[in-house]
C-alpha cells in the first residue's frame, strides 16, 4: 500500500507547516511537498513547531502545484467552499476509501491543502481528481491548516488499522470462565438464602436472573472473581460478628 | 441523542483549553468541563485561542473529577499509556460507537482528557468506565491536548453524519442519461470510421468497448456531453480544413 503524500499550496506560517508535518508523522505519513511557501524554506518556525517530525520526513519544494503532483496518479483537493465544478466531493472517510482503492492497485495519491488565507484557487482544484470537504458546524466551520491535515492523516491511518474497536484489557489475569462464574453464583445464592435475602420465594428466580445479568455484564477476570469470593467471605464474617 | 461532554483534568495552558473548545464547537459539542485548571478561570490565553467558541459553549469549573462527572452515566478516559487495570480499551471509533449506544438510551457520556504534562493518573482512570487509546506511529506518538480533543470530537460528529461518502457535484447541470451517451458513442464511432481510425477491422469491437469504458468512467454531465459533441465537431472541421 502506497501511503499518500501531503501537498501544501502557498502555506504562509511556518508554524502551520510544522504542525502539518507533526500530524503526518504522528500517523505515519512521510512525504510532504510544499508549493511556494511564503517565507521560503527552510523555515525556523516550522522547524520549531515540527518537534522532530521534519527530520524524519521527505520534504520537497516546488514552484507550482503542477510540478508537485506530476508523479502522482490521484489527487484530492480539500476545500470548505463548494465550487461550481463537476467533481466528486468526498467526506474525509470517503476520500480515504477512494485513495485506498487506488493505492491498492499501485497508484500514488496526494492530499492537496491550500494556504491559510485564501485556500485553494479554482485553478488548483481543476488539477485534482476530486474534492474533500470536512463536515463541520456550519456556524463555526473554520479548521486551521494543521488540524485539517491531522484529521485526514488520522483517517488514513485508522483505515489501515484493523485493531478491534474495543478490547478488554485484563493484564496478567484472564477472563473468568463460565464454570467459575457459575460456582460464584451458586455460592452467592446459598449465602443470600442463609442471610434471608429472598423475602418472597416466588420472586427468587427473577431476582437471581437479574443478579446473574449484572455480574455477567461486568465480564470479571479470574483475579476479580477471587476478589469477589473474598468479598463474600468478609461480608459473611462481618455479619456473623455482631450476632 | 445526547451529545457527550468533554472534561479536561488539570489543564495547564490556556492556549490548549482554547484549542479544545474550538475543536468541540467545530464539531458541534458544547459542554466543556474544566477540573482545577492550573491558571484559574477565566483565562486570557484560552479566550484568545478560543476564537469565539467559548462564548457559544457551556463551560463549568470543578475542583475534582468526581464532581465533574457526577451527573454522567458513561465516561471514557483518554490515555496513551497502557495501565494495569481491567478495563475496556477503545479505539476512537469504538469509543464513539460505545457512547452512541448509551446516548441512544438516554445516558449522558463524557470524554476525559488529562493535563499536558502528566496525563491522567490511575485514580482518575479508575473513575471512568473505559479507556480510549488513539493509535499513532509508535516512534512519534505524542498528540497535544487540542489535537486529541479535535480527533475525538470529529469522530463523534462523523458518526452522526450520514452524508454519502462521495457525491458527484454537477452544479446546474445533470448527469447525462444513457441514451444521450449512446448517441455520443454512435456519432464518435461514425466519425472515427470516416477518419480511418480503425486500421484493423477485427480489433474494432474491442477498441470501441475500451472507448466506451473510458467515457462512462468519466460520468459526464449533460453540459459536458454537449461540450464533447462540440469537440468532435471542431476536430472534424479542423481536420477538413487542411484538405
Amino acid at each position: 500500500m502506497n501511503d499518500p503524500c501531503v501537498i501544501l499550496v502557498n502555506p504562509q506560517m511556518g508554524e502551520n507547516i510544522g504542525a502539518a508535518a507533526r500530524a503526518m508523522f504522528n500517523f505515519n505519513l512521510r512525504d510532504l511537498r510544499l508549493v511556494a511557501p511564503r517565507d521560503g524554506w527552510p523555515n525556523e518556525d516550522a522547524q520549531r513547531n515540527g518537534a522532530g517530525a521534519l527530520e524524519n520526513m521527505q520534504i520537497s519544494i516546488f514552484d507550482t502545484l503542477e510540478e508537485a503532483i506530476a508523479d502522482l496518479h490521484f489527487t484530492l483537493a480539500t476545500t470548505a467552499r463548494p465550487r461550481d465544478m463537476t467533481k466528486c466531493v468526498y467526506t474525509p472517510r470517503g476520500a480515504v476509501e477512494a485513495m485506498q482503492t487506488r493505492s491498492g492497485s499501485g497508484a500514488k495519491c496526494g492530499l492537496v491543502f491550500g494556504g491559510e488565507r485564501a485556500g485553494l484557487y479554482n485553478e488548483h482544484i481543476a488539477l485534482c481528481n476530486g474534492i474533500i470537504t470536512i463536515p463541520t458546524n456550519p456556524d463555526f466551520s473554520s479548521l486551521n491548516l494543521g488540524q485539517s491535515v491531522l484529521l485526514l492523516c488520522w483517517e488514513w491511518l485508522s483505515a489501515q488499522d484493523n485493531s478491534p474497536a474495543a478490547i478488554l484489557q485484563t493484564g496478567d489475569s484472564f477472563p473468568a470462565q463460565q464454570a467459575a462464574m457459575e460456582e460464584l453464583f451458586q455460592r452467592l445464592e446459598l449465602e443470600l438464602e442463609h442471610g434471608g435475602f429472598f423475602k418472597a420465594p416466588d420472586l427468587k428466580p427473577v431476582i437471581l436472573r437479574n443478579i446473574r445479568n449484572m455480574f455477567l455484564r461486568a465480564e470479571m477476570s479470574d483475579q476479580e472473581l477471587r476478589t469477589f469470593h473474598g468479598i463474600i467471605s468478609a461480608l459473611i464474617g462481618k455479619k456473623k460478628r455482631p450476632d
